[in-house]
């Protein structure tokens, strides 16, 4: 009997990857000339007035995703807010108003979206930000959807596209196993110190959401450059530290909500300024840029022996089906 | 045997409602000068520069709630960016830049993102609005959150609140079976129409979303005033003229994302006016303003016989839980 004629798997959601649907539609949406950053980056960012540009960020909280069943939902309202801010933290930029979309079950009590509003309202007030709409709707598990419009002076926001050869990678905190500590719902957003570094002098930056490899290889594709890696160097959390594996946890895990950028060659004093503006913020560098490289490429080294470092990163699609790993 | 202890009922999303959840929190969320307008409007303003306030609004779609499962997902796009946009036109503001969170399961076939943003984009290039970004996540069915940020010349917003004793009330187009005849997917956003009527001296204007009923109170309240409605008056869409009890239909049905709105009494002509501005577009005369009234009311009257009118409007958690009637 002849073989039944092949057909193409179908694409989906799941095999295409958050980031693989993402590529498929950037070019074709809607565009404006006002538009300075569009979608790719941490947050979208549009021309406003001669002094300030606007940033706009949406980010989603998912039950059995970004937190579990029986968290203390006022630690989710934080999350679901803070998430958002680290986004602004990696632009310096500054968030000043934000929208709330809610989505429960209908016989959700009440008490529970007080303590998610308590959580949300305690982050927002700590950085001024203003709670000023959103929406209330019905679903079969319990979501956020946060939106935050901002401001960061005209031309000066940091990208994940200006990383030049020279520079040095740095990383605040300590990394990886975030979700096991609980550090994934009450991580502090980086915004000073995204606005400190902004003001020191435009750079890359990009805030680790997905996993250091991810954001390593987010960074040096959009800068097109070789980045090289120091794995001794990764900073590990306590918790991290105590695996038999840490370096995998610190590259791959994810949800910790730190920032990776770059220092230029001539910044000498770096180190002992960001100590003293920051003496409770953990600052390491963990690499070097390379050479400019059309795609982009991460080395995992140092020295002769370097190897491609693994993407590894947590994608939001890909992760449960492809490889059977619980949700975050 | 005593009766057991009675216990008070447990407040849910249900019973609260989506206004009761909203007026819960409404006083409580963090706040910043800046704010002009927040939560209970159709958007949020917020002071930006001389020239121009900041307008900003989310507003969710859910599968079998905004629109049933194998609906063409070109014609939920479009809904989903819709939405937001008749929030904007009712304000009388110029939407901008957007931003959308996609939720859907992991085997959603690429093709329906495809769909998706080809109606979000058809829509958004008709209004001008560039796409900026967004994310996308898993869930058991599929959502839409859309978040739009705009401007309106300073000061200038229409608002709820703005019904003044003796202005009339009016409606753009036609009322009722939205949800039957399809409209509630291809509605065309009345944003020329809004922006029209903000240049014309601000008034008050909300879009009806819930149900004339419902948004004829949220005037009443907000405005803190009588309105009278003359039901015979209310404009019928041909699918709804065709039902036994029309009028029941037109008030309470929601989804129409038409235009309410005052005119005061020194513009004698306003309707010629619009007619002439907007030929395509029919507008109603369907009641007037009375005496102003702490917690405001609406009659349905006209004449001596006039009875309050019942609030009768959509609420997305109260519908199914209270009524059985099927979701939308």
């Amino acid at each position: 009997m002849p073989d039944a004629p092949a057909t193409a798997p179908r694409a989906t959601f799941a095999s295409l990857g958050e980031r693989g649907l993402i590529r498929r539609f950037r070019a074709a949406l809607p565009a404006r000339p006002d538009v300075l950053v569009g979608a790719g980056d941490d947050c979208a960012v549009v021309a406003w007035s001669d002094a300030e540009d606007l940033v706009l960020k949406s980010d989603p909280v998912m039950e059995g995703h970004h937190f579990l069943p029986g968290t203390d939902l006022r630690r989710v309202g934080r999350k679901a807010l803070g998430r958002v801010l680290s986004d602004f933290a990696s632009m310096g930029a500054e968030p000043r108003w934000a929208l709330v979309d809610l989505v429960a079950p209908a016989e959700t009590p009440a008490e529970a979206a007080d303590a998610l509003y308590e959580g949300i309202g305690a982050l927002a007030r700590e950085h001024g930000v203003a709670v000023v709409g959103g929406d209330t709707s019905r679903g079969d598990a319990l979501e956020l959807h946060v939106f935050c419009a901002g401001a960061v002076p005209h031309g000066a926001a940091m990208l994940r596209s200006l990383a030049r050869p020279g520079d040095s990678l740095w990383v605040t905190g300590s990394l990886g196993r975030s979700f096991e500590s609980g550090r994934h719902l009450d991580f502090p957003p980086r915004l000073r110190e995204g606005a400190w570094l902004r003001e020191r002098g435009r750079r890359a930056c990009i805030d680790l959401s997905d996993g250091l490899a991810s954001e390593l290889w987010h960074l040096a594709r959009e800068s097109g450059v070789r980045l090289v890696l120091d794995p001794a160097a990764v900073p590990l959390s306590e918790t991290c530290a105590a695996m038999p594996d840490p370096i995998a946890h610190a590259l791959g895990d994810g949800e910790d909500f730190e920032l990776l950028f770059t220092v230029p060659p001539d910044d000498a004093g770096f180190a002992d300024a960001f100590r003293l503006a920051f003496p409770g913020t953990r600052c390491t560098r963990i690499g070097t840029v390379g050479e400019t490289l059309a795609g982009g490429l991460v080395l995992c080294g140092p020295g002769p022996g370097a190897r491609e470092l693994p993407q590894g990163g947590f994608d939001h699609f890909e992760t449960a089906t492809t490889t059977g790993e619980s949700e975050r």
